[in-house]
């Protein structure tokens, strides 16, 4: 059991982050991505330290954990390369116009700078990919902020060691003291939330605790941005053309899906639409009793499922199809939207629910069913589906952050383009993500000089573009000088 | 007097935006660029029309006006070609790429789609550029939403009219009926705030009603994002090599920017830190004692200047050096910084405190002594002040979203570079403008589509790239097609 982090030791850690502020805002990107580079590469020659600790403290495999590690230093290095690449600073140049109607315009250089010290709550689910070497941290970091990570109590000893390997690293590199920083226990981090110099906060949990913090972090007397990623249901709709194509496949691919990491991913798809007389049930069944019992991340994960578990077999109309290692529920469109409060509500674990439908119209109303989501997949066929496919992805595009077509939602690759949020209540902050280059957007604040001489603008402002990154100048991403 | 809008027409606004709202987002970007074209050339057809309006209920003078609606359908038209352009839907495209590594990487096709209905409240005292036609408005039509503007009761009958002008346009040009409405109240502004319909809203005035407003739209049941200008003291520093190269020029350009528009204006510049023995008194007075009486844009407006002023006036350390048709004030650093909070609270109207500083010491105390503001102003020499400058520009920058350099904070550039916001309590959301091509971004989300076929993807994200439009594909900024 690691102790909480003392009010003193929480001080310290808060009055380096503000120092840490200036030196990192003021450091060249190419050089804080070397920094980020760094604790990368750290991460990776500390693999076989740090997986063991994450073992023992989340019940995950090595396998699965060695790939987190993986991940989480190829995210770094990702944020770093988009960093050094330049357009994560949005530099955008507006020349002096002096005959703009109605008025002059002046020469306005715009750039996007780190809003200052960030405080991240981790996930249990990701040991290493959404806590303390994860995504809010990395993208904090590329945008110039100082981090102070909220450790899980799910794996206090893996926090604590990955923090001195990503410390040291830093150290090592260069990078200002108080660069990256530590703390435990849940009231430190409320304590934490509360200080004025944190400017932002990034999490990753539960509803309850999302929405708790989120309140904190709005009506403080200086309220600040709070992204927090909070609870998906993630629903498949097959269309019966796919279940002829491809039925066998889709049956497979959805348990090995909804039961991957003993279910405990925000991504679960937590809900299979299938027509009716799909024919699938059987392999259904057979393919999740296959599914061998396997620990959960810890004792109140595994007590919040067996609840919820309990729960949800109680809703009228929901009927137990299998029951071993994992668990296959079933139930119809219409026991859905009679009892929709009661069986939309997320249980987190390896449990997931086959609904079938009657009509495309039931299969509509289904789609319409659903608040906001991280995820949403569409089965079908191109040719046979087009039309139902362009009525359905505006719905689906409503209701969520991702839409996949023809795959499943487990696994988030991490690049320029993908996007991991969706509308509440999959997150608060539904304009943003938290995996994939733009995260980083979420920490960063534009700030336009006007009339300010190349001589101490900042260097990625400066008329010659001396780092050589993308611009915007007069309308036009360019590399190229100023026109003078 | 204008009656509130009853619950049957809140009602009937409400149900019209969220009808229009799946209509405008399957809008394509050159169609929806045309529909608020339409909406500028009509605003410049009205102006004779609209003006003398905004002048019996503002009392603002005409040639202002007629700039103000100008620069309104200016603002319009620039939002329409930037939608048009393409960059304001951020299409970022990375193929397949089955070697990734730790897992393949599935092909993903992020752009940004509109959040849904909006709700502006206007501002007094920009009757048409931060009100029913202004840049919120414009800039959530280019984003694709709805709009519900909570008409300002400073000018509700030119509310009215600019509103009709609008959705006549907009009816003609064949936008969906829906896409613009006009709300009048107090209450019912608040109503519609606590509206699950309603999914963000922006919001320019004073910093107590921005507060409660911002703390209603994040703390309901579905939290919602809040745009909030509220208030700004534009500090402006002049160093010694300035005030000895051009001190005549700095005087009267600092009276003719805090008496523009009779001080109406969040980037009025509140304070002038001059150093000690700078010999522009005599000048500072005459030039104020010069500035004509003229009324305030309304009767609460004047009489909460009225009482602002007499409290700063009996701020211990405060003299009044002019007092006619605009009031100068007086102190020094020190005093200041013994009643920080005394003195540094917006006033808003014609009236402006020259401080001044001993030392460089004192100076840099001054300016670390603000909190976050929309605009803050350097006026120095490059040669004489380069160090000066390039210690006090960081500090600047943290605490402004619009640094300027040898010029006046009011007047703000409508263009892609520019940056109108701040750190709190300047604005709630620093990480977003209210003005510029990149306001848009306030009322977009991203989604990204995994997989899905050509046939049934938005234009915008096809192959061919049918719009032309710029895309960052695997990294790098392009218009060319997805490669094969």
């Amino acid at each position: 059991m690691t102790p909480d982090t003392t009010p003193a030791e929480l001080e310290q850690a808060l009055s380096d982050a503000a120092a840490a502020a200036g030196p990192l805002a003021a450091s060249e990107p190419a050089v804080r991505a070397d920094w980020i580079r760094a604790t990368a590469d750290a991460l990776d020659a500390a693999v076989d330290d740090l997986v063991p600790i994450a073992m023992r403290e989340t019940s995950l495999p090595e396998a699965r954990l060695r790939g987190e590690v993986a991940r989480s230093s190829g995210q770094l290095r990702m944020f770093a390369d988009a960093l050094a690449e330049g357009s994560l600073l949005e530099v955008t140049i507006d020349t002096a116009d002096p005959d703009a109607k109605p008025v002059p315009r002046p020469d306005l250089r715009r750039v996007l700078v780190p809003l200052g010290p960030v405080l991240v709550f981790a996930a249990s689910n990701f040991p290493f990919a959404f806590s303390v070497c994860g995504g809010d941290t990395a993208s904090a970091l590329a945008a110039g902020c100082p981090v102070i990570v909220k450790a899980h109590p799910g794996h206090p000893e893996l926090s604590v060691r990955t923090a001195e390997v990503m410390i040291e690293a830093l150290r090592v590199a260069g990078a200002p003291a108080g660069t990256l920083g530590l703390v435990q226990g849940y009231d430190v981090g409320v304590t934490a939330l509360k200080d004025p110099r944190i400017t932002a906060a990034g999490f990753t949990g539960s509803v309850p605790a999302g929405k708790a913090l989120h309140e904190i972090a709005v009506t403080r007397p200086e309220p600040i941005p709070f992204y927090g990623e909070l609870g998906s249901l993630n629903p498949v709709f097959v269309t019966q053309a796919a279940v002829d194509a491809r039925g066998n496949e889709i049956a497979t691919g959805y348990v090995g899906s909804f039961t991957l990491g003993v279910g405990q991913f925000c991504t679960k798809p937590g809900l299979l639409f299938l027509p009716a007389g799909h024919g699938l049930q059987d392999q259904l069944i057979e393919a999740t009793d296959g599914v061998a019992q396997a620990p959960m991340l810890n004792d109140r994960i595994a007590s919040g499922f067996s609840s919820g578990l309990d729960r949800l077999r109680k809703v009228d109309g929901i009927r137990v199809l299998s029951d071993g290692g994992a668990t296959l529920l079933g139930t119809t469109v219409a026991e859905l939207l009679e009892r929709r409060e009661a069986i939309l509500e997320e249980c987190f674990g390896p449990v997931s629910i086959v609904v079938e439908y009657s009509s495309v119209e039931e299969l509509t109303a289904a789609v319409e069913a659903f608040e906001g989501n991280l995820t949403a997949t569409l089965h079908a066929e191109e040719d046979a589906d087009a039309d139902l496919a362009r009525a359905l992805l505006p719905k689906l595009t409503e209701r969520a952050g991702r839409v996949l077509w023809n795959g499943w939602s487990t696994g988030v690759a991490v690049s320029w383009a993908q996007h991991h949020g969706g509308p509440f209540p999959s997150t608060v902050g539904s304009i943003h993500t938290s995996v994939g280059v733009t995260a980083a957007r979420r920490f960063q604040r534009p700030v336009t000089y006007q009339n300010t001489p190349d001589t101490v603008l900042p260097a990625v402002l400066q008329n010659t573009n001396p780092a050589g990154i993308p611009r915007r100048i007069n309308g036009t991403i360019t590399t190229a000088e100023v026109p003078r």
